[in-house]
């Protein structure tokens, strides 16, 4: 377990921390000598780094995208931190813990998938139920699914991010369908379950999240209806309408044509899973968001939803 | 009460009861007799009548926009109900009962203004309680609001339809809050409250909903900040930061420059009022539409939402 | 055969053919009389109907969507043609010719099949060439092929419209592909192939072209990638690259998300693809359009396109 | 009064002048020692500058936000002017004409306010001149009327900008009113003297304009309509129609949804309001782009119009 | 000159008068009789007219598009004006006043046109005193200008209405001239004298007001374009820059490429013409709605402004 | 010719060549020494150089846009590539070929004018022809096309890039006419070789492309239409409707109004025109796009179409 994150590194402290090189550069110094500028990454964030001494000599020994020690100073230059480095060596992947170099999840990936696991097991269609099954009894795509990110920037953009967003929308199906008669709480819990699986192709998320190339061509709403259309095929007896009605709700989850769904929510479960999938994400990414400037009660600007949020001194009061 | 309604007549029937005029046109046959051409209306709907005989007698008894007893027979013509009328009389309006003229909610308005109240009343903030006892005292308003629709066409368009979807999102905000740490309830409550209760003002609602001026020139949202603006003044110590907060929620909550929202929702309370006012809209606007024709599984075109939506066979086994 | 068909009905002819009944309704004449009011349908087009004698009797003698034998004598009523019916008789479906009561495309379905087949099997990439005869050896693919319609009204709206738009944008493909270097043609050919594959089950097309209502909930898009992905699936060896970049041709193949497109073309191949396809549709669309009105040089409007075309003069001269 | 500003210092210049301190950043020169980066400001513009001689000593005097009296050497490093700073006093801002910091109309805010006056106490209409009146005779509103900026940055972005567009706006109405039979001359001044009146509370303007929270959350649109209604709401039968359509001036006077009007302009006079409010403004802003180059014929880009403007030749010649 | 106005036609009335025959059809009575159907239209609208006796005798007297003389009784059909007709005759059109079959301006074009020409030769610069000359001297464009309308719908859509717009939008450019400087006065009212001059070819307005081939398919804007080209090419030494700004003026005038400006407006003047030119014909239009219903204050719904507009009961006094 | 392409320096190199010099800038060394910025340019691109010795001196003997041999070291500083300039010396434009430091097409102009002028003489009408020889007799015009680039960045940036698309299109317009009936096709080559030929005038492109202030404020689609038509008046009885016919391809070949269309392609001609034109630049401007970085299957974004585009490993065999 690292001790030391690139985030918590303070104006003149000695540094000692492993880290994932993101960039390595040479450089000459107006006098003629060799130096390298390094882009240092782990979980919490990337920090600068430049070699002035042995620059040649250490190069050598590393490359970017390798795992490195880093010993230095700290220095803050032009407002921004910096390490001054005296040593740097490569380090083993084998000898690295893989969560360090990514952020993830406040909530235990297994702890979800069993609370996950169990609000699907009331399912009362026997249908449905067993499509579920068929999905838990996939090894790998529950290996998957308690890693994959829930996006790379927008909403849940981290590690078992998926299942976190996944689990939050299935109880708040559960809490919404409540105050409601005549809604399909079993439609509506697989669709919940499954609108964001193909994320968990959709990405590489093993040094840092990023889109796959069938992600980018093909996308997890396409992805996951290939999936999806596999596992029904081999259940006996599935109903055909009903086949058609868990599709609509992953094609038409993104609610406009413009997000990308080929299809307008035509149901209303459809129209209830967009409409809290959308709520869910929105919570997420806003409770998340930085402040502008320490000590401001407006939030970083959020690109996608394209405005800054305003936080209230209340906030407090009210967690208790 | 009536005993007849317009949607319940069948060919060759025999007719006798209450309707409001809502077009009367004479005409010439083309053998140069007098005759009328009548619309009348009732909650249910509408439906064509015709005077064949007596017209201009008759005509002289009555105007546009009357009450009327209307006696005679129907017949389907081109597919579509006919009276034709024998007798046609004006009935005070003080012998009418208005409900019987326009749709209203299924729910009793006193009981649901009842259980509104108690919500509201679990509000813990001094400030925000204050002012939801300001509203509840304020007789005129009350009134109306067990009265006033939630909307012209939309949703909930029909008597108390305001208060019937205030009360069912008040419910749905305490059921969402439970799913999630952070969100000041009191703020989301007295936002669900007031949000549409510009509404009382915007729409006339005696014989038909219809836009007040007003309504029309200001609209609801710029008329309940007014409205909460002036409540707010004569709370002691309200603080201002609390009542820009309130306002806030109502200025922004039909969450897009394009619906009329002259600011986007920038807290999270504004965000999540936002969505779950649209979302429990929907659920009513769906949930009520007719079918496309009968026996369809398909719905009748919704032209705000610009769709038709499908009808699972399995609703009825969910439902039970 | 049909002998007589509605579009080519004249006033005062004296009427004796085979229809479809599109609609059938009762009314009653002001004299108290039943009379019928019936809408009949072949491929040319509709025509009115009135059966103002024995209409009581005739009715009990067929149904809506039957096919029936109409004698009668047409009238130019209020502008518009319309059948004074003596007689009406029910008629067999099995002694009807399909073809007589839907528009179909000029040219011979098996023709084009066998040309586009021809096309098709100079593909010389292997696994792509493996791919088109697992569809060419699907007989009920193939047999739904050579009827399916290219749309409800956009283009090719006839029986084998799609095998019509289908084989003219393979030959496209092939001119253009001539014009550039480095186009991967294969690809290019599967694409232009299976891109509105989906089609023969977002129709149905017995009496009348409509959505399916799998057509209506998931897309011809989502369809032909589910069929597309079960094909290649049950192929040794299919290099997953390859997969993807045939699925993605599909996925993207209406350009643009307002189009339903849940990606954006982003190969060479699929931006070339969406153009062509978009085009081949377009001349169609745009021959095909009656005159507004006789002798105009402006065609009708074209509700997609939202425009009317001008056809110069000097079109004659041209085609010799 | 400064006798130096930002925009007007030369290479190689020496410096001595007061400026405010937008942002104070330590750093470490290779060789170890301390220096410090400035930003500096004043109502032309900002200026670098860097302490690199008792950067500790001097760095203890004065803080981001502070007004200093700067003395050094200019130079141009990269093709930016830079102060080397050779000593760095704190002000008081007692003794500093705020003026001096922000940008300012070219007109003398008394005389504007004069003219102001005199224009609309030539409205006949009796309630609206006791309107006017009442809001001349609120003196804190006066008071902020002659300082508050036009905008941020799109028109009128400086001291007093509100006022000089304001009045400028009234004249415009008043002559082109002259050449139309049927407006309401009285409505349309005190549109226009409304229109942006909010302002005075959406922006702070001490030290740099910037959006109050209550600014950011409610608008200018929204707060002028409380204050609005609260002036009418104390004058003696104010008639309710007249109150609508004055209020329905401000809700609607930008125009269109998206620019943040929650109501289309409705009315004739809000027709105009929004059309020469627009104009006015644009009229300003264009006028008062720099150059893109020296020398140049195009204007600098402008964000909000999306584009540069050409300046002919001609117009010296025009406006002898 | 017509005594009789299809517009004040009344319930009973005995009718004799000229009228252009819109439309003509031919039709059959249930009892085998044969009538025709008519559409009369005058400069004050449409009325429809029916011939029951001796329809096929009358019917061969006249056709479509010809001017007939019709006398008959005035009868309200299904709420619509209607004249049963007793005799038609066919009128030469030679003996018939144009002017009473198109509406027309209210200003009498001769004086218009003086006027416009007067304001147009304060112009100072000698090159564009020179093209408006020419302009003047082709007697053609002179003869069209007195006649054009200003648009098939939406503004001034009456014989003159060009005339009249641009003279009343010369008079404001003058008047909005007066309240800034620096605006080039002369460019500005040649681009409001020629920005819509291409409109005497855009139209044909003989006997309605239609769209000529060139219209729809080249645009006033070009053919404008165009027509200043040759214009400026006969005239000695015509400064290229200016050309240019003129030209610029046409290109840009509608403001935004989805109004069809191909650019848009990039000098000063470009962006005061073109709002100066909306706000004209906005006005006008805005003025000229009919009541929604009578006595209503609401004005009929404008198409192409997407609403209604509420008068005031303000008017009659401000008028005065 | 140039021995040595900016892109072409290693770090480490000596550096020995001539280069545009697109930027000069003077700066003091915390020393208090005199240095230059400088960047230079060539056809292959940017590099950046720094004079540290002599830097007055040097100064002195050249300016900004002149043309200079630099002799130097090449460096990388910071991943950059740098110059440290020994010497510099101003070169006279006439010893330069203009060539060198602007792209240029990979074929030859002559080459490409040949074969374009070969495709048009194959016209038939006899019209079109004489309107295509009047263009190429005219010999600025033919020499400006020589040498015009197709866009600023989109597509074709390079000198001859305008030919060179011209030329593509219409050998794509005789492949694509081959494959349907009733295309006019001498109307289309007319329109592929006018279409964009006012670009000849919209950008200068001598020592860099750029816009033209004829450019910026009239388009070259409103250029070439006042070119034709000057053309066309020259033409005895050509006929009005063709020539309609063929200014309309021009008015509407960017199809649709958002880029800049005043008018919709409103024949079936100028549909496919459009369509093939815009298909031409897109194949031109994706296959010449850089990688996003070195060895990806990624190209750089395109900031006009909004994308990265996927190049397959398929690529390869393909071409062979």
């Amino acid at each position: 377990m690292k001790s030391l994150y690139a985030a918590d590194i303070r104006d003149n402290q000695s540094v000692d921390g492993l880290f994932l090189v993101a960039a390595k550069n040479h450089g000459l110094t107006k006098g003629g000598n060799s130096y390298l500028t390094l882009k240092l990454l782990d979980r919490s964030g990337e920090i600068e780094a430049r070699v002035w001494e042995r620059a040649d000599d250490l190069a050598r020994g590393f490359d970017k995208n390798d795992f490195v020690r880093v010993r230095g100073q700290a220095t803050l230059y032009q407002g921004k931190m910096q390490i001054r480095v005296h040593d740097v060596l490569r380090v083993e992947e084998s000898k690295v813990a893989a969560e360090d170099f990514l952020p993830k999840s406040a909530f235990e990936p297994d702890a979800m998938l069993e609370e996950l696991q169990a609000i699907l097991r009331t399912i009362k269609n026997p249908h449905l139920l067993a499509l579920v099954e068929a999905c838990f009894a996939d090894q790998e795509l529950m290996h998957l699914l308690k890693q994959a990110p829930g996006a790379k920037t927008i909403h849940h953009p981290y590690i078992s991010g998926l299942l976190e967003h996944t689990l939050s929308l299935l109880k708040l199906i559960l809490k919404v369908a409540e105050n409601y008669r005549g809604i399909d709480v079993d439609l509506l819990l697989i669709g919940g379950f499954l609108h964001d699986i193909g994320k968990v192709y959709e990405f590489s998320f093993e040094r840092a999240v990023d889109y796959t190339d069938k992600g980018q061509l093909l996308g997890h709403l396409v992805m996951e209806v290939e999936m999806v259309s596999q596992k029904i095929a081999a259940i006996t007896d599935f109903p055909q309408e009903l086949a058609m009605l868990v599709k609509h709700l992953l094609v038409s989850h993104h609610g406009a044509y413009e997000f990308g769904s080929p299809k307008l929510p035509q149901t209303l479960e459809a129209v209830i899973l967009h409409s809290l999938d959308d709520l869910d994400g929105k919570i997420q990414a806003i409770q998340s968001l930085p402040e502008k400037e320490p000590g401001s009660r407006w939030t970083a600007f959020h690109r996608a939803y394209g405005r800054s949020f305003y936080r209230k001194a209340l906030d407090e009061n009210q967690e208790e």
